[in-house]
């Protein structure tokens, strides 16, 4: 059976291009015992592949050149050769990109579609609902009526993190570029402020005038400048759940700005980088509670839907320049 | 009743000289209710003290321009008008510099010559005793076999931070400047390995060198370019205690640094400012435990004594220089 598949053609140097990709025919061989034939219906794309581009020291693995791209996939059963799958199963896993996969059943998990639209457990349910749930409550331990700050506050974790705050009770300042994005989070998401800055000359005089008692949780998903000007106005035993410095990932050089270790000092303030791996034990917790604040509409979740399967890799070149609202995936 | 006082002349920019502080002569009211008249006897010298001369917001009021500077001091009873306290009893309290004290009955400890001499009250059992305790196993969490790198390794909390470690089986880098200092550590305290950054061309080639199998605790006393060098070999879910930033408190402008974000994020890395009060409610353990390992052996224990009340300023000034081995203590 043939297949298309989409490899790494090059680790990109600073900001990837449509030519860090290309796309290949392949054949595939024959299903061994265990395994499953699948279609790919919905492939997730993701600020962390930047990441695993490069060859350095990192939270996983890296690509390998000429080796397909992985990434989070909810496909169906096409043929099986294990008892636990049957032909129709929609299931998840960690696949490389291509239209049709093989894979070992011990690397898939079934999805229920009753519960929820099978894409939502690319996003809400799966990766960056996972990463909103357990950074914002383990590492943020919000409290009724602290004030929390959201960078990239409308993309996929941000526009989570900012709705589970407002859940436990929190004054929510969100940062975000452009009046679309500004207007989305203020009128369809319950921010009780947002900052673009995009649109301000003074970032650091925007976010304090956003938090009149400072910030007690910085839930960090782009870092940079915007985080030196929310650090600014931490308060004692403010925290900092690091979970994205996309600003960085395309820099070559390591990048200068100000030390922050003094703030971090005479506040008390803890800063925790995280991956939502660090969980694994506890998923089926994060999926549990979320579904019901889904299900009783407290949580509202949006998706950027790309169609066709080639399309990919211009999604993910689209994160890094802004163009999603909410959870970016590819339909194929 | 006379004394001598010391007061902040005015807020230093920059480092600090004698001229931040005047020499006075006061008289002091008589005894009120509730109130002792002290003599003092050790007067305790730190860092963060420096961060007190500033008027910015710290994670202690700032000092008053024209009134005493305030620290740890262990004084002998004159007199009392509180049933809590009669003449010959010793006391801890924070209170002003000066040779004669008058306090309030609530704020002061009484502390047991016979367990410890009574200077031990200011370092080991005392605030950089406790600081080394919850900062190291509180925050960094040893376990053996484990990596722990202590920057400002002979001064009053590097010093036991290492012994601390030791005694949790972890192997112990310590940074420091000069022969004198790195013997000492090697020889007398039990560090596995010290880096002597007065000595190197190359911090980071030396602190990797040091730590071939990475860094799972970093407890950070200077801040600055030795944290920049350490960093950079910190494992996965490293843990960083965040003590001192003696390298920057004299600096009058933010400084620059290469980014942190990136390294704590992609492995995982907890960093946590503290200050020895947030662990108030817990000092009874850290000195029980201190106290045993002392008694047994286990901890050993340096202070420089500096005689005469008026070394003060001179003593505290000398912090920033590197001239002291141990805790620094002033004996009036």
């Amino acid at each position: 059976m043939n297949a298309r598949q989409i490899v790494l053609a090059a680790r990109p140097k600073g900001m990837p291009t449509v030519e860090t990709f290309r796309t290949e025919e392949i054949t595939l061989p024959d299903l061994q015992n265990e395994e499953v034939l699948l279609k790919g219906l919905y492939y997730s794309v993701d600020p962390y592949m930047r990441g695993r581009m490069s060859a350095a020291k990192s939270y996983a693995a890296p690509y390998e050149v000429d080796q397909p791209i992985h990434g989070g996939i909810v496909a169906e059963v096409v043929q099986s050769t294990s008892p636990e799958f049957a032909k129709g199963d929609v299931v998840l896993g960690y696949l490389p990109w291509s239209t049709t996969i093989i894979a070992k059943a011990k690397d898939l998990k079934k999805i229920d579609t009753n519960l929820a639209p099978a894409s939502y457990y690319l996003g809400i349910l799966g990766m960056p609902g996972l990463t909103a749930f357990f950074g914002l409550m383990d590492i943020g331990k919000p409290k009724a009526g602290e004030t929390v700050v959201v960078s990239g506050a409308a993309g996929a974790v941000g526009i989570l993190v900012g709705q589970i705050a407002k859940i436990q009770g929190c004054r929510v300042v969100g940062i975000a570029g452009g009046p679309e994005k500004t207007n989305m989070l203020l009128n369809e998401f319950g921010f009780d402020a947002v900052v673009d800055y995009k649109a301000t000359t003074d970032l650091s005089a925007a976010i304090a005038h956003a938090t009149p008692n400072g910030v007690d949780i910085y839930f960090d998903n782009v870092g940079g400048e915007i985080s030196d000007a929310v650090i600014q106005q931490l308060n004692f035993h403010a925290r900092i759940p690091l979970c994205g410095q996309i600003a960085l990932y395309n820099n070559t050089e390591v990048a200068l700005g100000p030390r922050i270790q003094p703030f971090l000092l005479t506040r008390s303030v803890l800063m925790q980088g995280f991956i939502v791996g660090n969980y694994a034990s506890r998923f089926k917790e994060g999926i549990v509670q979320l579904a019901e604040w889904v299900k009783t509409g407290k949580l509202k979740y949006t998706e950027t839907i790309v169609e066709g399967f080639d399309q990919l890799p211009a999604a993910l070149l689209g994160l890094f320049s802004g163009n999603n609202t909410g959870k970016m995936i590819v339909k194929a």
